[in-house]
């Protein structure tokens, strides 16, 4: 298990980290001048600015792009839907391409209209049906320009709304159905938020292994957590052991980026953002 | 499938469903005279009227117990903790005898000290263990006594203070290691809101079987959720499909009650106790 304790060289932050407090250009600036190597922002984040614009920033740096926030959201309510959700992944595995980010991250989606509130349809069968589709087709794009995709499985709090995928066994099977010849081309996020509660963790991260695991994702789990969205805890703030999950994950052979992500609507977003990227820092260093 | 649109002759209540109303003595009548047949109390409300009143309540209006809350809370800091707490579930089997339950349910425990918000670990594999050996004793004295004791996963967002049994698959394998001649004596609360998200779920209820499905709970998954603990839904308003589940544990020779467990902060508990009783009751009939 590789050393964190001396330096920083293998933390990315995500961007939403500390997306209440500047925009994408600064945050740019603002990790490279910490000597932060990679990051991963988000579309919108992106879309603010202009992606050429953060394209040039990230190439200037020499900052790595640890993922990219994200494809997915698959089920609809009707056909139409479907091929929406289909082009909008086919722009996001384009942008991600355009800033050479190392895979792009699939939030893949749940009960259609759940999100804004009003589920159109009970059924998640049919939804992980829809996702499976959906993952098919991109991947049969990402893969003709180069992308990896990686199928995050989002915490079971989030199965009605965001995910319908919701633990490692689920998104290794997807796996295992659309590219069973472990080519790279499609893989999983591991985000220690979302699967540390799993008694099958560490056997489906050896059963990742390098091929799949392409995201390494950070932060932990607050007691009591106040919001089922927005109260991520910094590392080394909560219960998640997770040096003891970094060590399976390594054990597999995955080597890239811890990066950190945190939804933070009533603390780390409401702090400077210089303090929160120090913290990171810091607890990279003795909490990861 | 059982036929519930005509009749309420298989709901159960779960007397947490108007804990904010009504002490015990009166719950026990304000279902009697509303036809309902069977009821779930928590030791806590049977503590605060007096377990003989109670059991003589029960005993007079001919109700019966879908199950007792609750059991377990394994999970200890030092040896003298594991002792309290199976101590204190040896107690909870004979009150579950003394009212008559179907069967003792455990909420098992996670980390010790979470509940109170601060964690003395974070190995929540060595609090699986203690909960292995915490059910192996009490089911020891439960088989004597003749009290069957239904494990509960729970949702996975509360592996950190309340249960590190998290997925039916968890508890199944839990019964097979405990219990591996299917005795009846130990099996498992299945309780929609924290097993609609799991992809496994049918295939784990096939499994359970009539031996091991020992109580069925409902409520309903609310969007969104406001709160971890006490914003569940009122069967119908939120996005389970409830009588499909129903479907696959009737199919595996589950014929028990269905157990109505609400814990509503800013909702159910703060109506009148009989409307609420009354939208159960119809509830049941229309959607679950």
């Amino acid at each position: 298990m590789r050393d964190f304790s001396t330096d920083h060289r293998w933390l990315s932050v995500n961007t939403a980290t500390v997306r209440a407090q500047w925009p994408l250009d600064r945050i740019v600036d603002e990790c490279a001048r910490r000597g932060i190597r990679a990051i991963s922002p988000w579309r919108d984040q992106v879309a603010a600015v202009g992606l050429d614009k953060i394209a040039k920033a990230v190439r200037e740096h020499g900052l790595e792009l640890s993922g990219y926030c994200r494809g997915g959201m698959f089920p609809a309510a009707d056909a139409a839907g479907l091929q929406v959700a289909l082009d909008d992944n086919r722009r996001a595995v384009d942008e991600a391409k355009t800033l050479n980010a190392a895979c792009l991250v699939l939030v893949v989606g749940a009960l259609p209209g759940a999100l804004a509130g009003r589920a159109v349809h009970k059924d998640l069968t049919r939804s992980r049906a829809q996702v499976h589709d959906g993952i098919a087709a991109t991947l049969e794009y990402a893969r003709s320009v180069g992308m990896p995709l990686a199928i995050e499985p989002l915490h079971p709090m989030y199965a009605a709304d965001r995910a319908c995928v919701n633990t490692l066994e689920q998104a290794l099977d997807l796996c295992d159905a659309l590219d069973p010849d472990r080519s790279g081309a499609l893989g999983v996020a591991v985000d220690v938020y979302h699967v540390w509660w799993d008694p099958k963790l560490q056997a489906q991260i050896e059963r990742a292994g390098r091929e799949r695991l392409l995201a390494f994702h950070v932060c932990d789990w607050l007691l009591p957590t106040r919001d089922l969205l927005n109260d991520r805890g910094m590392m080394g703030d909560g219960v998640i052991d997770i040096p003891r999950i970094r060590g399976w994950v390594e054990a597999a052979g995955f080597a890239g980026y811890s990066e950190v992500e945190i939804f933070s609507a009533e603390d780390w977003w409401t702090r400077d953002g210089g303090e929160v990227l120090d913290t990171c820092v810091a607890r990279h260093r003795s909490a990861v």
